[in-house]
């Protein structure tokens, strides 16, 4: 694999080996949606917040002030605002956390796992793993994954990579963990087995999508001229309709959300009203991410 | 040609004989609206989608195992969907493909034609015809369509150039294979015939817009901090006018789309909605490209 | 003015007098809006075209294809589109047009004069003003007017400069040719007097802004994965705003448009409604640039 | 400090009091979000104008006549029409104000304090603090106290950085100057202290956000082709929203706007409106920030 950089330049001289290798390396099998959903339900519902905090701005070199602030907004006002209203729904969630975003919030973690939901692997400072050896890569997952049970008392069952980087190495790694699930990757919209090299892993995989991220629609860049942003209504449109289908194929519904992004005075409505309207429908299963893969890994048997 | 780029950095300072000649390599010819439609209808309606999957993430040299996943979601649930619409609501279509997505997907194709639609060129691996040399994208072109002959048993008469990228040597070699028709450039509205250095060639051109392109709306920027997004029913909003005026004007609606871009849930509604909208005025001819190109290309003799 | 460059990399160490030096090079002198409009008007309302077509890729180098046939658009499309409806509406306008663009079509503007439109000077080749020397900016500006005179057999009297791009030669140049007016500048909503290092010249400037320019809100980047694009039925209601307070204040309403944005099935609704609601309202008088300026001009006796 | 740069390319490398060091520089103490606001209001509105003008073209070289005249527009139209608005509501505001800027325009100044409102500092010429020696940032922001003073006759006790670019110097600044407030960073919705490794500072933080900003919304890279916009209805959406849970928290609502962004026809009535949203609710305190800073410093106590 280390040749990959020489050929890069000009992929219509590869030979028909060659590409056929690189789409073999992680490929979607088959597909893990079940026949029901426990309890009889039509529909799942997992709702995932990367606590990224100040690690946004540590990974690019922790020199800004005023981004650290906006990170550890997550921390002082974007977690306490989703908890209460996960309290009120009474919905569990799964929290993906950087390792040093735990070190330095640890109280928030031990909060998080006290009311029920799951912490899973997000990387050791949200670091970008297609760009380390994959020794390096291999080493900061394992000490990430010390690191959230050293301070949650759980270890942690499911990864998912952060900005959703998912290395040639990555993989390997998720087995030699036994992880039940990864959700990084995107070759469907309901859970589906890895396969490595064309071969069965047992790794499930739930996918994500930008579709389906509230980063996507609000993150600016400070230092450029340009800063778009999609109006919040039409975000609860976009995620309602997400919903909408999957209740009627009777698959899933998973929601990427960050602290920092959603948990604003001017945005939390679109999760409130998301979720009122999910919970009006009947037969709607929310659950953490670990649950939904267990019971996706039981269609492999 | 080949000293264009000496050129290049003062135009200002060509001789008019030099803006001329870049202009007139490719021109817009007589307009090949017909005075009527087949059938009596007034209006004719040509979908695409292009099927290009892992071939964007390979074009860019196969690293990023996300996107490679993203481009199989086009072949696991986008064509599955999109093949089914069409056969719900009886309309032909037509998927340009890449060779190297359709020897990745063989029984896409099989597929797609079997259930009456038409497969067109759409180069190799997506590669970017203006930076290859000439000699180099003809012997793509070439394999390509012997690849998709192969695979589907039907030789493509038409040819959309990946990102449509027409290069200064792609009409002669559109020429040279014998192709009823391009889906690549965008001076006009309506068909019309393609003139070489002031010459008329006999091909048709099916102008294509990025207004009338699913990618252009949707698409996102996985590095970058910006990822806009226009709402989907915007995108609803702006397509139904093209074919409200392209009715009135009894003119072609084209509609440029991609699997892995409209084939998702919370946008497969705009497809939906667009085509029942279409289907409720009278009049309206839903055909392939192809079938287009013939009855246009008819207005020539 | 040659020392400018050395001297821009610590703007925060110069002394008073170079900020003061370069903020007065050009800068918006006494006001120009009327007393009253024409006929007792209340409001005038200039609508303007810049008939770049192929300009845009013949400056940025002239290679590509399908940019050529995009410009090509402006003129086999869009203008007779224009045209049309400016006729319905019995409304005068002003079109931008490079020269090359003149030269390339000037059949097009043999008609918009008969029409009884204005057509001013918009550089050779829609040419960056900035990043010329004095004489070529000078050199390309008279050869312009040149151009546009023996096509047209009318001496423009206005310049919009290509881009907006307005070099601190520009203002000299447009003296030495005895211009009327400018449209450019943005330092106001209504027409002002230039002052060049504080001394009043006598041009007359009719304000743009990007707010009131198609193209903001529709371009996009070919091959940049980045394209958004904001509804159309926004602009409409934006254009409609900036024509509801210039009618309250009675003021000017300018609208900068492009015949290869504008023109399309999808867009020409924003025009039209545009001009259907103006139309609505009494004592708007609709004029070209040159009547507007000319108006404007009497207010300096 | 010095070393940060060497160590900025391995983030995950860092030893743990790395990262604990960077994050502590300056750090979001206990909340200063009061029992209740004066006079036994429930909610606090701080609107600021950062008065920028000419300033954002010269920070960046001062080339471009068109970018230095949309700052004079800022000057000639847009403060005269906010001032008007702030008198007609009866409401004080915050002008933020770069030295260059009130030299450049210092009636402009005189006519703010007279009619009531309060003038912050804003850096010398609208700089980026974290590019300087801490020196030379030092020297600037007391240059620029003593410049606001004489120009105004009042000594200004707040700090806003320009483009909110706090470097690691600002806060030991801020603290040798005295000032009672900052307003640049953004860990919170509601005012707080601020923590100098780990110290409490005395200073206020009254915080900002992108997400109340008009600049993010409206502002336009002039050579890019990409011009994204968002619909003006919409971010009146996104500003009442912030408002209404402000207001339901009994907390702040600040607003960043800029003269030269909010003060154009097509886009006061947002301010209009959503003046007259918040006036028709009871119990609002309209502030300066400094009262805003003095009654939030009083909780301290």
């Amino acid at each position: 694999m280390n040749d990959d950089t020489a050929q890069d330049s000009q992929p219509w001289a590869w030979p028909e080996a060659e590409w056929r290798r690189r789409v073999q390396q992680v490929r979607a099998g088959r597909s893990l949606r079940p026949e029901s959903w426990p309890r009889g339900n039509r529909c799942a519902v997992a709702l995932s917040f990367d606590s990224d905090h100040d690690t946004n701005e540590l990974r690019d070199g922790g020199r800004s002030i005023g981004r650290m602030s906006w990170g550890q907004y997550g921390n002082r006002v974007g977690v306490p605002r989703i908890l209460a209203l996960l309290k009120r729904s009474g919905i569990p969630a799964t929290f993906f956390v950087p390792a040093v975003s735990a070190l330095l919030y640890p109280e928030e973690q031990v909060r998080v796992i006290a009311e029920g939901h799951e912490i899973g692997l997000h990387g050791w400072i949200h670091e970008l793993n297609s760009v380390l050896p994959a020794a390096t890569e291999r080493e900061l997952h394992l000490r990430s994954a010390d690191a959230l049970t050293r301070v949650t008392g759980v270890r942690p069952v499911g990864m998912r990579t952060p900005s959703w980087d998912f290395s040639p190495a990555t993989l390997a790694i998720q087995r030699e963990m036994q992880l039940v699930y990864d959700s990084s990757l995107m070759a469907d919209d309901d859970p589906y087995e890895l396969l490595q090299d064309g071969e069965p892993t047992g790794i499930v995989e739930l996918p994500v999508e930008w579709i389906r991220d509230d980063a996507v629609y609000f993150n600016m860049n400070r230092f450029q001229a340009l800063r778009p942003y999609t109006p919040p209504a039409a975000v609860l449109d976009i995620f309602r309709r997400e919903f909408d289908r999957a209740y009627e194929e009777r698959g899933l519904f998973l929601l990427t959300m960050h602290p920092h992004v959603i948990g604003y005075r001017s945005r939390m409505f679109i999760l409130e009203e998301l979720i009122g309207h999910m919970r009006s429908r009947p037969g709607v299963w929310f659950a953490t991410h670990r649950d939904v893969a267990l019971h996706a890994k039981a269609q492999m048997e």
